[in-house]
């Protein structure tokens, strides 16, 4: 370990925040390389730059640890639906390209890099463990052969999964994190968020939490939970947080990936740098050690979470060059009735218009009530047909007149 | 002229739609390179691989013109209220770089290249019609030197600036396009949209139109006015719109810059794809023939204006490689509830929700109604006083009590 | 003339404000007399007692007219499709009923009593001028023989009708007023709300003005473009002004008719009273001096405009024995913090929630564009049928769609 | 007992769903009777017939029980704050007239009447339970000399004092009804909504629910865990629910009284018809047999469960006479877009907009957190002073910034 400030438990050990990146295939989206709907990350391989520059962007608003662009890179995910990635660069040089990326960005700071895996088709089709652990462990393997800093397993919603990532994760003898993508109303089997936690620190993992699905605060509540869960089995864990940058009080128990906004009109929901600075003094004060961001956290969120905790952190990110903290810029603008709105005092208490008197606070969510076992859920190589595009189209239908 | 499709009159004149590019001081100051407040463009000097990298997403994006990242490049800017920016890089170098960067990536496609001049300080000031033109000319002459296709004169408030920058385009040569960042209410001198626009054309602008301010519904109606306005005196110039992406239906006047989210907090208004392919429709049929964005313009916003228009222009953008027109990625998401949100029935009947149960749809916009002359809007150099920060603040709470 | 104050045109050439009433058909639909969809009066026959109730509330909370319930009470619309109170009832028996309960309220208090009559199903039906001036004379003969102090001419869509009225109404010798259901975009002929001003004028009406279908704000918005028509032409003419007790920023030519919600889901349009003393000073300052109310409107609301003018008009409704003004009640509640709600600072700068985030801030008007002289309009005496109903019902599909 | 249909015991044990009535506070506010701020009932000495009609709107409307309007009719409540109707009125004339107006129209259906009791200023003050019970046994000997057929105890926050009251009750050997204006948070001694109906219960209760303070859905949310309580304890109270008719997602344990609207500014939250056809379907299913409504209920609210329920109850309400289920009403429209508007399907799926562009979905509850025992809340016969306006509007402000 090259780190001026040492492994990832040794910094938490020391009494650090650590804070994350945010989201990369959101942001790749928008910017051109990444696929929505797929999702998978071969734009490390096909347009390393693009990936590269985001890492350096997070790296500058503050991010201690780059998380290599691995999301995703399961073979059964490259190859699901359609999906030629698999066939075309395969799972073993993705997940390479994106540690090597992270890796040369993180040591351009100070920073820790990570390999991640997450939610497979396998699982939700029904796949039995071993052949499940066996697509984990070739992507941990090259995180291990690449030098990560530690291993992350996130973005599970079956806490069941989430201990066999673990378990795997052990394997490499590095440090696990693991964070899964669930609210207040836990996983998708009826655990409790609470018995979720209990179950991941108990199948090894140094740092448990949440990550996406639900906004800052709502994944707090969830967080809270947890923390109560570790407490009443006298678990030892870090706690770690990394929401999606939207807003989501109307998201049920499976998140915003539920909301018909989402992917793909999310827009209205974003978070403002001034929500990051409530989330971050918010996760401080719960207890929360590594506070970072998922969809929709770009490089101003991370910088404003970073600028909140500079206190205590004892820094300001390389970033802040560029930014007076709450709002101080605007005392070099132009017009006189911008400057007026310099200060904490303006930003803290605004509450910002939507623009969009045509639209209403809050959708209903889907809540399809579908899980692992569904015979909807049973992914297969080739596309989506036809009959099965139609037959969703009828129960979205059916769902939202209900 | 090396482009396969020739300079801009040309693709004009052969009835191509031109497409523009997003908004670079927006992008910049997310990503970290952007001092909000002063938004000047320093860096192209500082962090020039990151506007490079902004550049070729909306290359890839579709934009047919590359415009250097000159804005606010003026010395006047550059040195206004505490700005190092003049002293530590001179203007004609920032000029210079950004020209570098424009021309290199356009170089990657069959793209144009442009530099700009806008609004300045001096003129706020109240400065003369000599020193304001010698400010333009020494960024033309730099445009001109580095072998810019192309002039624009953009975000004027007053079309009488708009004039005098349009007459030191026109000693370049190079074809001259002018944009005033008005709304239908016309300029802050009590000039209408359609004067306006009779104006610029007659200064000699090949293009006219509006760019900033207002959102792109708005901004439409302001350049049906300016349509109009030409047609009444039987005047030709190409439509041009480059509106932001923000949703602006309670701006006045002066458009976003007066409503209170503005800069830091207008997260919420920011459009989505959808909204640009009905913005692109509306702009093609009105005539508009130079489609862009301004402030809050993502990459993925010029994707949907391309493939709004790609019929029309018999090509789709490079960036469609990861897009499937309306939603059609969505057929390749594990969930079958997602797998229903595919096609355009789906997300053009979509209003999406704000997630801000507390927040307003409008809010009232501050409506000082200062402009050149006023005596608050007399610039300077050194960084505005404890003194001035005051007044403007107390200001502010006895117009927002109004 | 027993009056105190003397008739119409004494007050106001006295400089009195004249405080009108609200609405009786939407109160007394509410209370359970009236029914939606017809709208007719025929309750002044069935259930007096109801009627006279209401009359005296308006009466208590600073009504300067008891405005006789004859609303629709024309032997058309008492007789169209499927309507019984023309058989039942006739016409003569429901206006005399109306004005002699109108009467006897007003003779409780300083007030007078008007008759009023409005739009026709024959003129929408294109019926010719004799047949429709015959059904307003009808009525007015009633007026006069009951003892009206001035006659109405209300609720019209199309100024020539209302000129056909007036024309009528002064052959009784009494006052003529009137008002149309128009905003600022003009009539459903094209007339500009200027024009209609005019028009109404030099057909012999004293006071001219517009009731129904717009806000309060908006119809402030007509009468300012009244109030020009008639100076532009040199005319002298009082104005009135009966808006609907409805938020309505979002309807368009023809009002809150054709907002999804109207008629039966308007309740969250619903104006405060605080909105009214805001209505009552601009319609005051504005020059306007009837000012009243029409649908929505209740005894609280006319209350509100005659608290808000009590120093002008030199004296406090009786009804404010039950009314501290500006919510000054409050210090008597036993809860400490609703009597920190007491006070005009509190109330005048609440921006009250709707309670509903699953609901827009605005609405798609219908806006089908049918006026007189389509088929569609043609009314008759059976009802509606069930083609006719499954016609309206896929129009209404269509229209919504587009 | 002289009714065909007999007690309300009789009633209930046949298997009847009673339908209580609306809101006479807010209703005669609203037209002039009462004075908001103290809400005390003397109408029914000074403004009799005014009180009797609403009374026949209700009974038209459906309802079952005539509510004599005896609500804050205590003397220490008539004698509070600067309140001089114990002086000039005193308490008994004033529970005899209210009872005598409510026999009288009960008489004129098939109703029965009732004689209520609520919270007492002396509890809030901390008065002892021999001083509380005095008061009530004071209203409670006046109802039952008057003829009533039960009592009721409504509108108590503390389980306590709830108990109190019917213990009194129990002395007339009248069937007693105990509903708290509590949420799902349960009373403000902490006391859960499952405890507390298990205590009214317990205490002698025949019906135990839930009035005022929370919409019709939030309330059900309370009822559902009352009826779980008693469940759990195998008691038998039949169900009563009378919610407020403003929508209040937002209230938190207090309910729409801490809302900043509550109470002059609620309009924008108010129930339509419609919401009241699902609020009486989804208390019918939860086993709900006392269904009425508390503020802001005005007779079509009634009307509308007495239709939503007219299968079940065997009967549709003498008003239906006035009112065509689901809007059938709309055919008989001149207008053929409003003439689609006819029928269930349109109605039921209508999302009603707010027609308020700046104002929120959502407001932010005082909760002042202060209960029995708070120094705050110690009553007294003089008007508020200075001082204590001053004291309260300043912890107002404080509150408010938090």
């Amino acid at each position: 370990m090259s780190n001026k400030r040492g492994g990832i438990l040794e910094r938490l050990d020391n009494g650090e925040v650590v804070i994350g990146d945010g989201g990369f295939v959101f942001a790749l989206e928008k910017r051109g390389y990444v696929k929505a709907g797929p999702w998978t990350p071969e734009a490390v391989v096909e347009y390393p730059e693009a990936v590269k520059q985001l890492h350096r962007e997070f790296l500058r608003a503050g991010s201690d640890v780059m998380q290599a662009f691995t999301y995703y890179a399961s073979e059964d995910k490259l190859s699901n639906r359609g999906n030629t990635a698999q066939e075309k660069y395969g799972c073993t040089a993705i997940n390479t390209a994106a540690c090597r990326i992270a890796r040369e960005v993180a040591q351009e700071g100070d920073a820790l890099f990570l390999g991640g895996v997450c939610q497979t088709p396998t699982y939700l089709s029904g796949g039995d463990k071993a052949s499940i652990q066996a697509i984990f462990r070739g992507q941990m393997q090259t995180f291990k052969a690449e030098g990560a800093d530690l291993v992350l397993c996130e973005y599970f919603e079956h806490v069941e999964e989430a201990e066999w990532a673990i378990e795997v994760g052990l394997e490499t003898g590095l440090p696990v994190a693991c964070t899964m993508c669930i609210g207040p109303q836990g996983d998708m089997h009826g655990n409790s968020a609470g018995d979720c936690a209990v179950r991941m620190a108990r199948a090894g993992a140094k740092l448990v939490g949440v990550n996406c699905h639900f906004d800052p605060f709502v994944t707090l509540e969830a967080i809270k939970l947890m923390k109560a869960g570790l407490e009443r089995e006298n678990l030892k864990a870090y706690l770690m947080c990394q929401p999606v940058a939207y807003m989501t009080p109307d998201a049920e128990k499976q998140g915003c990936i539920d909301l018909p906004e989402f992917p793909l009109a999310m827009e209205s929901r974003l978070c403002t740098r001034w929500d990051m600075h409530r989330f971050a003094r918010a996760a401080y004060d719960l207890g929360v050690r590594y506070i970072g961001g998922c969809c929709g956290f770009e490089a101003y969120h991370i910088r404003a979470i970073a600028e909140e905790l500079a206190a205590e952190r004892g820094r300001f990110p390389a970033g802040s060059e560029k930014h007076i903290a709450w709002g101080g810029g605007m005392k070099m603008s132009t017009k006189p009735w911008i400057r007026a709105r310099s200060g904490r005092d303006y930003w803290e208490n605004l509450n910002p218009a939507s623009g969009r008197p045509y639209s209403a606070a809050m959708s209903r969510p889907d809540n399809w009530g579908v899980t692992r076992g569904s015979e909807m859920l049973v992914q297969h190589a080739h596309e989506t047909t036809e009959e099965e595009d139609n037959r969703v189209k009828q129960l979205g239908q059916q769902m939202r007149k209900k």
